[in-house]
């Protein structure tokens, strides 16, 4: 069922885009903002459904799915000209894609493998055949299995960092992580305060170090082991399922890349997802919610925002939003990841017993994985640039990021990995006004004891979803997903 | 001199307001963002002008006055209905005011003792005549001078962190604290982690955070080593001036209230200053930028944004801003005070011989100051809620928090503060939606760092001032003044 009054049915309506990313704001056109009186100009149109949707992400996606399957009318406004958020497919020829966001899956996370089998899609695992990379202080080695060839008592370091982060994590409730019984206390201290404290030895302290700036793309100063322990906690209380492939997060790949997940959705979803519709403002008045995007205002019962909370403060609210949960969106950063891939004929590496694996203590690409097709034709090397290492390239030209690239590539594959290339994609998350940072939203010290409830607290008939507000799997495809899910629960509670 | 093609010239013109704070919004009309083709519709009206300045704050008006004198057209855009930013007057009966925001000025903040001589307005001394009140475990002493009574060995404990914060500062070079020496160190380290390794007594860390909590409105583990070394060597590099009332930061106070500048500069910029224009969005193209608010769209060769960094998300940029600047704008969120008021037919305290400021370990007021006009009549204790005791009652109603506000007022000052009560004022201002918390931004640890140069980097022909981005007395009014007259003078450079 899609929403009353509704004009273009045509698959998911698309607006020519005007140029540049924030073409979108070009649409903006006689009228005034919702629930305030006024004129009304020529261009604009007035529509109602039960409830609007902000953002055609796999969060916004799966609130309108839920919401639509309970017999609700919906319209789902996105402010890009595509739908699918943060997970992004990108042709390399061949018929095939590779994925410049979001793309893996991984044991554990029910709601996006739930929602794959649902749509009739995909999966095949990461490849992992062959002997993975380590590299550090000018020296590769190759190791089979998922432990780095480091010394037993550096082993026996890491290993005892993780047991306590896991520890830490089995005490925080990812539905109220302010409740823990040292959350204060845990959210004063910045992981690399924390990890100070252990005494490690370098080794060990830049694997530990690697591992984090892997996951949350941000540095160890950057965050709390509050936020560290909540994160853990909503991936099943061990990091270990943050960075493993194999029975890890990292585990599978979904057959024709991961924005397919939301190209199916809106698909079923139809008319009710309008593309190249930023959204200006949210008004709230008379029981009714006014939100304004492009030309048209749509008048709502309820609304479910799945814009990042640091873009928030992009839409004007009417009243304006409550002051905990406008200063919590000012402490909850993005995260910083250039995502970059050179394409080959073959994936040569494994004919060198390799299975593209890399951890390195040298970037700007310190983490690598064999991105190929299923069927391997054609070959493709994932190269992550993450934390302070793509904040020294935001300003770069691709040009000169590519050849950083490459050169790291060579450093663990050889001259092949410059000479063999047959093309390089990449994506800087932090340039694309949309979502300013990838992987997700990453909390300083002292915000989630600071805020307590602020994130998911409905600002009267205004809800939020997106996966900074999941309470499973947050930053990932599978958190995007349960918080939309839940937001719709909540919404169609409350009509 | 004011803008080429100006219609509106009587006084500073105003615009009625359309009901709630974002009523300007409301005026959104036909058109296109700035430098985007497409149709302008029949409400739109556009203006030339060699500068456009965003905010009619400190730092806005600083500018602007800078760029007419030079002998340039400029046109201040502000988002409410008044001038003065974070600085604002409220009438309390008498011809009297007090000040909601900020409102002290002290020795060596260079800026704002100029331009109060330059504009005619006259100072006085904060009142301190008399003793001062210590309240700890429930119990009130009475002191003389300006060190609290703690006991010799708790003064040494804290002689020492403030000494060793000094000498900190001192290594902070105030244009490029990222180049400190130990600036990865220092920015890797919350407040509260830093002062753990201290071990200090309890009584010294209590005094610490409260003094840490009223410079910042955020507790020590919200901010950096780095950012306390910045913010204390753009003050000197000196704690004891941010803290201190006489020889400090609070010393004295500007007669008829601080808003008085920012009316005074609006004044002589005439026509210049539009009240109600909330930017909405700034496209550069062709050499110049177009700034929309309101009805109109602006054209002018450079523009100068004064508004906080945690806000600049709420102005869309075409093309968008740089990756690291809209990364770093992330990670600069507002402190959190409630700034409380109550008046009194008399200042009764000083007949007992108290000057009216408390140092309280138990809140939500922890701090309070007598606030009356310069001849005492009528009587004003101001109480401070701050950092997280602000947090908690961000969503009180005001009812709650003057209660809570008297009930502090009565512990220190006696059951006289709420009996001979004539009236009650305080501002929330993280509530405010264009200022979404004060005093001003403080950055979570790894930001500063993160970014180099990010702050105040111009973006095309878009330059950056505000409190927020000043290289002397960040955080004040005085740096609020600096950090305008420093963008004029980049922009006047280029014109």
């Amino acid at each position: 069922m899609t929403a009353e009054n509704e004009t273009e049915r045509s698959g998911f309506s698309r607006r020519a885009a005007l140029g540049g990313a924030v073409a979108g704001a070009a649409g903006i056109a006689a009228g005034g903002v919702a629930g305030a009186s006024g004129s009304v100009g020529v261009a604009a149109r007035k529509r109602k459904t039960d409830v609007v949707v902000v953002g055609a992400g796999l969060a916004g996606l799966s609130a309108a799915r839920a919401i639509e399957k309970a017999g609700r009318t919906v319209v789902v406004l996105e402010a890009r000209d595509r739908v699918g958020g943060r997970t992004l497919n990108e042709k390399i020829g061949k018929g095939e894609v590779v994925e410049i966001g979001g793309q893996w899956v991984g044991p554990g996370q029910t709601h996006v493998l739930d929602l794959i089998d649902q749509l009739g899609l995909e999966t095949f695992d990461t490849y992992v055949d062959g002997k993975s990379i380590y590299y550090r202080d000018g020296t590769l080695t190759e190791y089979e299995g998922i432990i780095p060839p480091v010394s037993g008592p550096v082993l026996i370091e890491i290993l005892n960092v993780l047991g306590d982060m896991n520890a830490k994590a089995a005490a925080v409730p990812v539905e109220a992580p302010w409740t823990a019984p040292q959350a204060v206390e845990w959210d004063s201290v910045t992981l690399a305060g924390y990890l100070d404290d252990f005494g490690l030895s370098p080794e060990a302290r830049d694997v530990i170090d690697l591992a984090i700036t892997s996951v949350f793309a941000v540095e160890p100063r950057d965050t709390s082991l509050l936020f560290l322990a909540l994160y853990t906690a909503m991936a099943g209380a061990d990091f270990n399922n943050l960075i493993n492939t194999t029975d890890g997060a990292q585990e599978k790949r979904i057959v024709g890349g991961s924005q397919r997940i939301s190209l199916e959705l809106a698909k079923r979803l139809g008319g009710a997802v309008k593309l190249s519709r930023p959204v200006k403002s949210i008004g709230t008045s008379g029981g009714r919610v006014a939100v304004r995007a492009g030309d048209d205002t749509w008048s709502a019962k309820r609304v479910i925002v799945t814009v990042p909370p640091a873009l928030i403060g992009g839409i004007r609210f009417n009243p304006p939003l409550p002051a905990s949960k406008a200063q919590l969106d000012q402490r909850f950063p993005m995260g910083t990841v250039i995502k970059c891939m050179a394409v080959y004929d073959s994936p040569f590496w494994r004919d060198d017993g390799l299975n593209g694996m890399t951890t390195s203590d040298t970037g700007p690409v310190k983490l690598t994985y064999d991105n190929s097709p299923p069927d391997g034709d054609p070959g493709v090397l994932l190269g992550f640039i993450e934390g302070q290492d793509a904040r020294e390239l935001l300003e770069a030209s691709e040009a000169e990021r590519k050849a950083a690239v490459v050169e790291c590539f060579v450093r663990y594959f050889g001259s092949k990995a410059e000479s063999a290339m047959t093309g390089y994609v990449e994506k800087s998350w932090a340039a694309d006004p949309w979502s300013r940072g990838c992987y997700g939203g990453v909390m300083p010290p002292g915000a989630i004891v600071g805020y307590p409830g602020a994130v998911r607290r409905p600002a009267g008939h205004i809800h939020w979803a997106g996966t900074e507000t999941a309470t499973e799997w947050g930053g990932y495809m599978d958190g995007a997903i349960q918080s939309g899910q839940r937001a719709a629960a909540e919404v169609l509670a409350k009509l």
